[in-house]
């Protein structure tokens, strides 16, 4: 081991900052179809070519009149007018308006030769040849009942915009209203800055792309940073662009690192946990580059990468591969990113993505940071910046949102969706205090909070339950451990099942009773009959966690298991080989038993019929939505209360599931 | 005109969200590859298929144990194990742990059989064979000098997330997070809900799509509300599909309105102001569909139509075109939007565009509405509900930003730019105060109130100066209007060229000095002279209006050659033809003079030889950047003014252009 690159002298943020501003990621302007503009930054400044309007236009349906023919006019006494003729929009007029006459004109139609004013039809009437009243077809007299001035309802030609006036500036980001005045000079299409292309590369033997069979004794894992890293870079205004995983052929992966150098104007890669990848990265910007920074005073993302990439010399370029433009400058920009989702999507986020919007001229998107407060009081004191993921609860309109911290450890990818931003703790910020604000960064500006935040059981006919709600978040850490939760006044409801031993006040929101028991393979050949089976005989089990209420409910019945057999529980459960082996969710003992790794697991009669496998039952037990009493009035815990209490489908087709009464825990 | 169709009992706002509500626009839901679902919605739940991991996993560098071999190690007497061999992230172990060995073992590798437990590097010693310290290369025995209990740094399978359990909920909008949980769970596809396809049929024989040549003379000008729709079409979540232009073949239009039907979810058409058109609509829907609502109280949006259209008998649906999928209903929804460009995009926004991002189940943007307080107050009483279209301008972090209404009649495009989204103003509301708090919806989410708002003369160098500021808006309303305005106290600047009468407090941030006098044809062909060949010949003159500075010049000239021949500067400008002709912007008379509609204008050195023109100087005239006082601490007026006293290149090239010092207008 003693050859793994250790990283010492870690760098400031500030200092990894600088060097990444160092970098020049801008492409070239391109010219883009108004039709693919929306969200693209003008690269230059749009001035006017032709006057809008490009005549004199009537703004009002009625006549187009010489004005002062109608000085003096008014209800009582009208002007009368010869009806000379009609224009409609787009068509020439093919009228003058002499004195005492005019002509019937559309709205948006062109002012006819003569005419300076027009005279909307309400104030009109049209006359019989003969100069009397009543209107009818044919007429070709109008009587003026109002006087107008020199351009009344005349939009003058260039009097929304002249040829010559700057339309808009450079920078300006297009959004429908800019497209609509840039269709109104009749521009097709737009000068736009250049969206700089990322090259993801992704190293590490372990690594496996979506969709691609996965072979977990060997290690295998998918490749979580690639496709999130490249939804960023989109999401940032720049190109991604995906280069074929190298496995562990690390000339492969040095050919693949140079292409990408050659092609992009930033080459990404996230930090594999093998260290021959990471020397591989080392050996190519050591000969091929400059390693700017190696390691940043931050947690996570200590083993970040900043570095230039000589470009020239790969196979890709002397074959002219690559479907980009040819490259501006002669090296690319390198940036390392961690190798943990989490770690490597904050990193990402809060360096480098400013970074591509930089160089796409795009601006920071205005909900990218959010302010909140701390739901409960966080102590850090390592010395180092931490960017801590929180997740947000938006508790009223009127207060900030509550900010909880989310600590599932850095290699845990469900904290990517547990979590909806991170807070940058100061390195001299050792405790931050309930209540205290604080400032969130959104993983992404498309980011919403939570409408509601639920913790405790996982159960399936709460997972449609959670599918009636709009943006819940749950999360499935166990009835006892959601209670703790909701004690210390985080989420808004616990889902406890079975019974429990915590105080906690709370208000029942409603629940059901499913039945639990053993799950044993299909047709039960080991014959297993009971709870005596599991103690008795030389069976593998497999249980849930100690927060998990099957776990409680199956300790219960060992209680009593005991009390019948006059001993204690820990002298059974000695007895019972994988009774201290639990596994995550509620299906996952069932999975072992399938698998052949366990003989006996404690589940649902629901589980076992979805998997098809055997079931003893143990019992019933409540699973019962607690809500804390100081939520009750949120919109999102009303809603979860009706879908409670609503249709009765909730249960259809559970095998085991029934109602549960209000207030029956 | 008896024919044209007039709208009469309007239905309410409410009534016609309702009506839109009943239309079903929504698609079916289809599956796209992960890399192409940032931004979608997910249309059903998605549970996890796999353990993530798949395996017991290091988590952390270090050597994989039996955790009761290290119980009792400490610093002083630490443990020591047979080391067997090493685990790599991405392979299958070779070895198994027995009682009193070890593994080194990298993060992310497979725990081997026997070992419970992963001991980290730095509380452990490489021992040579013979026991000693100092380690070395080949060392067979480690020193573990800390106990570890089972499962230290180990990720059990499923402890980030187990097969079974609920991983996303339907609904959720899928950000680079979600990516990556998905991407975690192998998952390269996902099934999220369709873009509703929005057909977008232009009619109006005035218009030409942008690219194409525009002939105004016959009254044509471009399409703005196809693109600009489009846009918010795609913003909204939907997918736009343009139709032809069907010019004035009313059986095309109809064809087309037919087959947009066929092949759409909605449809979508702009007002034209040619009543033939309308009648072609209302004819199609009346024979192949249903009509719910024509007209609805707003202002603008009053020709709004709201219907349905049966699908089915186009030649498109009988020759099996369009690349849609089979449609889901027999109808399809019909939306007929205002003509003018501001109106369409303000009934887009308001009716239309919450209807598209509910079929596609996207959420109300977080940014669509903000809150801001009326910068003047606002008369009104029309008796129905106005969407006002306002500017925003936000002057500090604490405040909310300040709102003004942008009136510029709604046939202008440039209102577009200018406003930022609208205020809806309920019928009950006569008057808005002065400083009172309202909701603006934005035209669109992406929309930025800009960072500094001027107002006054036009002119190139001013061009320059904006193009070197982020996100400035200015207004050309001219020197006169300006200083109003900025009295008015809604602007941050005025700039103001030549002579002024108006006092307006201000504080002056620096100009400079501009050579006008008259833009005559190359070469000078009528042997203009100065200002008395335009007074005492038969020459065609063309204007600026009244609130330009130019013209303030211009009539100061006059004034004194009028006292020069002791008459009145109206004996003098009565026998100037076109004296009382003004064109827009500063261009815009030296462009009349190029076009042949005049032989005089007045003008800039600049502007004549940036065009090719003759000029026949009059005089210099300085141009002022003036700040309002209360406005100078603003962070865009200071920049404003450093770049006013920036690099000496603002007025490099500019003809007849030089320094002004501050303060001397």
């Amino acid at each position: 081991m003693s050859d793994r690159k250790e990283f010492r002298d870690l760098a400031t943020p500030e200092a990894a900052r600088e060097a990444i501003a160092s970098l020049d990621l801008a492409p070239e302007p391109e010219t883009v179809p108004l039709g693919e503009a929306r969200g693209r930054v003008l690269a230059e400044r749009i001035d006017a070519a032709i006057d809008v309007p490009g005549f004199d236009r009537a703004s009002m349906d009625g006549y187009a009149v010489r004005a002062e023919d109608t000085f003096g006019a008014d209800e009582v006494d009208p002007a009368e007018l010869d009806l000379v003729g009609a224009v409609h929009a787009g068509a020439a007029p093919e009228v003058t308006v002499a004195p005492g006459s005019c002509a019937e004109i559309s709205t948006g139609a062109v002012m006819p030769e003569g005419a300076d004013a027009v005279v909307m039809v309400e104030r009109t009437d049209e006359l019989s040849a003969t100069g009397e009243g009543n209107a009818e077809e044919g007429s070709d007299r109008i009587a003026v009942r109002t006087a107008v001035a020199p351009g009344d309802h005349v939009m003058s030609a260039g009097a929304d915009i002249a040829a010559g006036a700057r339309a808009l500036g450079p920078g300006t980001r297009l959004t429908p209203r800019e497209i609509g005045l840039l269709s109104a000079l009749g521009v097709d299409e737009v000068p736009v800055e250049g969206k700089p292309r990322v090259g993801i590369v992704s190293t590490g033997d372990e690594l496996v792309r979506p969709g691609e069979d996965l072979d977990p004794s060997r290690g295998e894992i998918y490749d979580v940073n690639s496709t999130t890293i490249a939804a960023g870079v989109e999401e940032a205004g720049g190109e991604p662009v995906l280069y074929p995983h190298a496995g562990d052929d690390y000339d492969e992966m040095e050919r693949l690192l140079r292409r990408a150098a050659d092609e992009c104007d930033l080459v990404l890669s996230s930090g594999s946990t093998s260290a021959s990848a990471v020397d591989v990265i080392y050996r190519v910007i050591e000969e091929r580059g400059e390693l700017l920074l190696h390691g940043v005073a931050v947690k996570p993302g200590k083993p970040m990468l900043v570095g230039r990439l000589d470009r020239g010399g790969s196979e890709a370029a002397a074959e002219g591969d690559g479907d980009g433009a040819a490259p501006r400058t002669d090296e690319s920009a390198y940036i390392g990113l961690p190798g943990y989702p989490v770690s490597a999507l904050t990193i990402f986020r809060t360096f480098v993505a400013p970074a591509i919007r930089e160089a796409a001229g795009q601006p920071e998107p205005a909900t990218a940071t959010v302010e909140g407060r701390m739901a409960v009081g966080e102590r850090y004191g390592e010395g180092r910046m931490r960017l801590m993921p929180v997740g947000l609860l938006d508790l009223t309109d009127d207060d900030l949102p509550l900010v909880y911290p989310v600590d599932k450890g850095s290699g845990a990818t469900t904290s990517l969706v547990e979590a909806d931003g991170v807070v940058a703790v100061d390195p001299d910020t050792e405790y931050l205090d309930r209540g205290e604000t604080v400032s969130v960064q959104l993983f992404s500006p498309d980011v919403r909070p939570p409408s509601l935040l639920g913790v405790g059981e996982d159960d399936p006919a709460l997972n449609r339950l959670l599918d009636r709600l709009e943006n819940p978040r749950y999360l499935p850490v166990g009835s006892r451990e959601g209670l703790r939760r909701l004690r210390d006044g985080v989420p808004d409801v616990a889902v406890v099942a079975g019974p429990t031993d915590r105080e906690v006040e709370t208000v029942d929101l409603g629940g059901w009773t499913r039945e639990w028991g053993l799950v044993v393979p299909a047709g039960n050949p080991a014959d297993v009959t009971g709870l005596g089976s599991v103690v008795d005989r030389d069976l593998r089990f497999v249980n849930r966690p100690t927060d998990s209420g099957l776990r409680r409910s199956l300790d219960d019945a060992l209680d009593a298991l005991a009390d019948e057999r006059e001993t204690s529980r820990s002298a059974l459960t000695e007895s019972v080989a994988g009774y201290e082996l639990t596994v995550r969710a509620f299906e996952s003992p069932a999975r072992k038993v399938i698998a052949g790794d366990a003989d006996v697991g404690v589940g649902l009669r629901e589980t076992a019929k979805r998997l098809d496998c055997g079931f003893v039952s143990l019992g019933e037990q409540s699973v019962v939505v607690r809500a804390a009493p100081d939520r009750t009035d949120r919109d999102a815990v009303a809603e979860l209360a009706a879908a409670l209490d609503g249709p009765a489908d909730l249960l259809d087709g559970l095998a085991g599931y029934s109602r549960n009464s209000r207030n029956e825990p």
